[in-house]
């Protein structure tokens, strides 16, 4: 039981950093480069502060991912780690919010705030950020299972083995 | 000792309850008229939908820490608190990136994009949603003060009762 307990956590883990590791370059090589009456126009991530920040944190998320499964089975840090794992969950999840409210006023634009859609010139670009944010919600919903699983076997919801 | 810390427990507990309150509060009634070359513009939280969110977020973190401070002392449901109180921490942590990131647009607007910045225009607006913000980043740390002590006190990390 506990050997099948321990491959479904690995395998998460191991699931997690490759989605992690591939929104970090789905974004990082998100550009497009299109002409518009005579003007050429580039769109690219790094124009946006937002986008930057998904990268950073979904990048210290795999790489945290990294050392967790590097990490000996009798280290005294895995008593750390779900803190740990909570707090990189929110960085994941706030930067992916982030970035999804930023990709939503490319797609539809604002009109009250005269802020204009972008996705019409550069739908490559958008396909690929809306990629990316796609990718990394898996991490997130990963990493929140781990969490919530041992929470679980940790504070014994609804006491169960106590009634 | 364990009368201090639920005292400790239900005064954060109060205390994010009206951060999250105040910041539902402020964010709804945010909102400027302006006249700019003859023509009136006003700007108002529902303009955006991450902003909307924000609201909502707020508002329903707000009632589960009612229905969390209602709940008695011997119910069973408080094995599931610390899982509860993670999903809307997540709740409340992305609404408020969602939010930062169109407010850190509104301030700065975004060359690139084509997007001009409205804080200029309505600073009174803009002043009011960094207020929020504020507030309601007080109530996420509460939160994750208080999953951080629960699972410190259940998982006991870097195990120094066994050492």
């Amino acid at each position: 039981m506990v050997t099948i307990e321990r491959i479904c956590t690995f395998s998460l883990r191991v699931i997690a950093i490759l989605t992690t590791f591939s929104a970090t370059i789905v974004m990082i090589t998100s550009h497009e480069r299109v002409r518009l009456n005579e003007v050429s126009y580039e769109a690219k991530y790094s124009d946006m502060p937002t986008f930057k920040f998904f990268v950073i944190a979904n990048a210290i998320v795999c790489i945290y991912g990294l050392l967790v499964l590097c990490l000996p089975s009798k280290s005294l840090l895995w008593g750390l780690i779900v803190a740990l794992d909570m707090v990189l969950t929110m960085l994941l999840t706030s930067s992916i919010s982030a970035a999804l409210a930023i990709g939503q006023v490319e797609k539809n634009g604002n009109s009250s705030a005269g802020w204009l859609p972008v996705c019409g010139q550069v739908p490559k670009f958008c396909d690929q950020i809306t990629g990316a944010l796609a990718v990394s919600s898996i991490g997130v919903i990963i990493y929140m299972l781990l969490i919530l699983y041992a929470i679980h076997n940790a504070l014994d919801p609804l006491l169960v083995h106590n009634s």
